[in-house]
């Protein structure tokens, strides 16, 4: 078998965490896998590296933050490949430059153009391990680049992709994806097998434990994500196309994200391209609109409500007042103190009922929906923050995801 | 006027340093001169990093060494470009493989064999300042190379030469080069102008302010060096070829180093081929041979004498006690309490006489002289430890260094 094999900052974030992620990889070697390794930099090094940068200047150049920023996964590599070679494994770590991993010139954000690996695959063809540093590339013109936060994820899914492995391991400080937060559901349980799809929902609903691009880059290219504890020897979550789970629940799992604003603007002459009206200087500002509701009233004039992220709610507020006086809309009003909670699962698509019986969960525990949005595989509502706990325990037990002991 | 900056690990070993640095750096710029930067890590940083691998392992791997420890350079070269655009200088940090420095594949002492440089001369005609790690380089199968410590002198008058600049300037945490060192004579002067046989000279017998790879390069190149500090704002040692140097002295410097032991194989049977039984065995355990002496006695039998860097003393008088077996010698003995004092000056060629007044100078001063050693421009003397500050400031006023009030 051929595995790419994933670790985070806090599995190698001390020595002693580089050795047991280095006796991973040897028992993976050791089994006859081809394995290749993608690390991130030692957990807390980025913020330190980013920290000096910042004490010297508040907007450092892009460029030299990618060059000062992924020297961190270099150390990592590095020293994982000595631990390994200390074991008697062939290891050799690579910089994104070193393994042909071209990006477009967009520093701190860049995307995979193509990957240039035909060094690795000899490694892996002489039973040697290959330690890439994730995270990062080079542009055409010879530029260190590097993909964003998380962006390692993305190099492991890639590189997998390249390498034609069976699966990509992704090793990180949870032990899989849950039906909710066990912190509010102490009931909830891991998940063995999920779709992408659920995986994209699930994570843009707050459940940050895979970085979306590379869920969907794995969507694309149908490689299977295994993802799983670098702490706890227990299978995770596998992540893999649909056809490949079984025959399901309605709902795989119940979402929730407090960090959320809601906006509306009331009483807008109606008129087509209003909403470009609305969002197109919101776009400009770099804030990310996310549920958006239209009502058309009696008067010819229309509301548009929507959801920021929390930290957006005060420049959002501000330009919309602006936008507001030169729409000749009534007014604006805002709130911080909203959530979302989604329930998701391809199951949905043949279970009907599935959203009355979400309403009537939520009616009966008195909590008050505010908006509602809905896709193929997910219907979220907007509703008071303080309600968000009971929220997700009573839609929880609704959809039958509590464990049994 | 086009030059190249070089700054040690005390040079950016802070934010606070990093600042300085560069505000000679905007200095050079704004007088018009077009300027390159070569950066050492900052100080401690690559310790540090080398602490981190020995603990992993008491053998790293050298390819990984290199690839960990060139992390160095490239932070503190991303935090001083950083700095220099806040200034609104254009600076662009350049790795040892980005700016195309090819070396051998020697790892952690790597040999630089070509430089690709053509970006580099495009941002120095911009007015724009690249900044590049020293010490590192990339072998043509894209390996991560170090030339060894104290690299990146070289580093930067291969850059110097390569780019054609006038001059290279070296900033380190010294003012210059002195006739002597101050802490035994203080009345030692810094020497404003010095060739390059003469630094090296002086490099060789401890005084180790410039690498002596990096002077020999300057030295083929005539690439004269500026060595100077980056705290005072201060003149400091031009190093140029001889012609360039003023009708001189008959002595620069006086030099020495406690660093030595001096063994003697007594009682050797006389033949061709004896100085290769003797030092082929030393030279195979990677010890550095230096003051060699050999007298033939009348019994047919010869004595050999030699030095070595005390650190080596043990093991090379093991080697040569199965040595002097073999070749049926009477005996080994040895001595580490002994050391190195030098005189030092191009003018000696002509100027009579100087042999002679070192010796009269030492004589009257009650020091035995235990080997001499010679060459165009250098007189060595093996002399016991316990008189060298007694010979080197008898020497330093022997021969009119002393400054004048």
């Amino acid at each position: 078998m051929r595995v790419v094999q994933k670790f985070g900052g806090t599995s190698v974030g001390s020595l002693e965490r580089i050795r047991s992620t280095a006796s991973l990889i040897e028992r993976s070697v050791r089994q006859g896998h081809e394995t290749a390794v993608v690390v991130s930099a030692m957990s807390g090094e980025t913020n330190r590296l980013l920290g000096m940068a910042r004490e010297l200047c508040e907007q450092p150049q892009a460029r030299e933050l990618d060059a000062l920023v992924s020297t961190g996964e270099q150390v990592s590599a590095a020293l994982l490949a000595i631990e390994l070679h200390k074991r008697g494994i062939g290891a050799y770590s690579y910089t994104g430059m070193q393994a042909g991993f071209f990006t477009d010139s967009r520093h701190s954000r860049a995307r995979i153009q193509r990957i240039e690996c035909k060094g690795l695959l000899e490694h892996l063809e002489r039973g040697e391990v290959p330690v890439l540093t994730g995270f990062q590339g080079v542009d055409e013109r010879g530029n260190i680049t590097t993909l964003g936060r998380g962006g390692s994820d993305t190099s492991a899914v890639a590189l997998a992709i390249v390498l034609k492995a069976d699966i990509c391991d992704i090793y990180t400080d949870v032990d899989g994806v849950y039906t909710t937060d066990p912190r509010i559901v102490p009931t909830a349980q891991k998940i063995e097998c999920i779709s992408y799809e659920e995986m994209l929902e699930l994570a843009s609903q707050g459940a940050k434990v895979l970085q979306n691009r590379s869920v969907e880059l794995a969507m694309r290219n149908t490689m299977p994500i295994h993802l799983r504890s670098s702490f706890e020897d227990v299978s995770g979550t596998l992540v893999t196309s649909e056809d490949e789970t079984m025959e399901r629940a309605s709902i795989t799992g119940v979402a929730y994200n407090r960090d959320e604003a809601k906006i509306t603007i009331r009483g807008i002459p109606d008129h087509p391209g209003i909403a470009s009206d609305v969002f197109g200087p919101i776009a400009r500002t770099d804030i990310n609109v996310d549920v958006i509701v239209q009502n058309v009233s009696e008067d010819g004039t229309t509301d548009i409500t929507f959801t920021v992220p929390r930290g957006d709610f005060g420049p959002a507020m501000k330009t919309l007042k602006d936008v507001c006086k030169e729409m000749k809309a009534r007014d604006v009003k805002g709130d911080d103190t909203v959530a979302k909670v989604s329930i998701i699962g391809v199951g949905m698509r043949s279970h009907s009922g599935v959203a009355r019986q979400m309403f009537k969960t939520l009616a009966k525990e008195g909590v008050n929906i505010q908006m509602i949005t809905t896709s193929e595989i997910k219907i979220t509502v907007v509703i008071d923050e303080k309600h968000v706990e009971l929220a997700v325990r009573a839609l929880h037990s609704a959809f039958d995801l509590d464990a049994k002991n």
